[in-house]
């Protein structure tokens, strides 16, 4: 069922029914089986059975399709933040925002190993991830020095709390339906908080 | 003064007292007036007073020039991992190896600051300095493991040792003639002691 609809830019266009997800789902088998670079826009749009158009209407371009979703995660990285009692420490505030995010991600756990596979295996992709979660870190620090925590301490515990989130997630991704992220978080902030006692 | 020289690659070449060094100087001065961008690898050689041919010896393109000396402190953190007593934490292990890389970042403390600026002006420079401190974490991580430090431990300790190193980097490159690199390293590790114990 596909049917004519006014979009926000007051064009008219083909409303598909989770259009996104169907280019998302193409995506991820095609990246798999050919490779990302081997991949086209158009590959991806005819194995969805949707036009080029509509891919532009949700992605940039092919690689947004596995990074779209960083900027909602790191505007709900910024709102946790914002929104934690005044009377938790920093990293108590970084912990609780990641936590946020881990859940998203759980909702996600369908396609998240076929993503990092992706991603695993293309050097520029895994660069891509690096500034991602460094996006992220900005945000955490941001955050917290609006919530008055001074510097250092502001971008060490956003610095501490994504470099323990990179080791959860990558323990996570290998089998996240039968792992728990949020747990995998606490542990490694516990576990780096061991290992830095250890000056 | 040039003379004629053999190379190792047994072509002849003019030998540039401080060829490496005159481009890296003129490199930065252009950067910093006209932009990174806007400066090509003929304008840095003429400013330098070479030829282009003898700047690809030196470099690759120019943003070579700002990074070019990342490997060999890669390799010294890999050296300085591998040399440190058995007695020595994780933690410890990757301080004595921040220590020995601050060591030769402060006999460039002239140049320093001037790279910094160029680099905080150009997004796809910040991202290149992301990329090249992760490699640093990578190559810390599989040095520790290569002492026989367990996971997560060792990809911790190096992803703290980074975090810290960053921060205090960023303090000392706003004036390095009067600060000590070493010293921030340890007071930035002591400060992500505290603050992840405030989990």
């Amino acid at each position: 069922m596909s049917v004519a609809v006014i979009t926000y830019h007051g064009r008219m266009a083909r409303w598909e029914p989770d259009a996104r997800g169907r280019l998302e789902q193409a995506a991820l088998e095609l990246f798999a089986e050919r490779g990302f670079d081997d991949t086209t826009v158009a590959d991806i749009a005819d194995k969805a059975g949707l036009t080029e158009r509509t891919f532009f209407r949700h992605f940039a371009d092919k690689r947004e399709v596995l990074f779209s979703g960083s900027d909602a995660l790191r505007e709900l990285l910024a709102q946790s933040v914002a929104a934690a009692p005044a009377s938790m420490s920093p990293m108590q505030v970084v912990g609780a925002a990641l936590e946020a995010v881990s859940q998203v991600l759980h909702e996600r756990r369908e396609i998240v190993p076929r993503r990092q596979s992706v991603i695993s295996a293309h050097p520029e992709l895994r660069e891509r991830e690096l500034i991602k979660l460094a996006s992220w870190a900005d945000v955490l620090t941001d955050s917290l020095r609006r919530r008055g925590v001074k510097e250092p301490s502001a971008t060490l515990a956003a610095e501490a709390g994504i470099a323990a989130f990179k080791i959860a997630f990558a323990r996570w991704a290998v089998d996240p339906k039968r792992r728990d992220l949020a747990r995998l978080i606490r542990e490694s902030l516990e576990e780096l908080d061991a290992v830095t006692a250890g000056r």
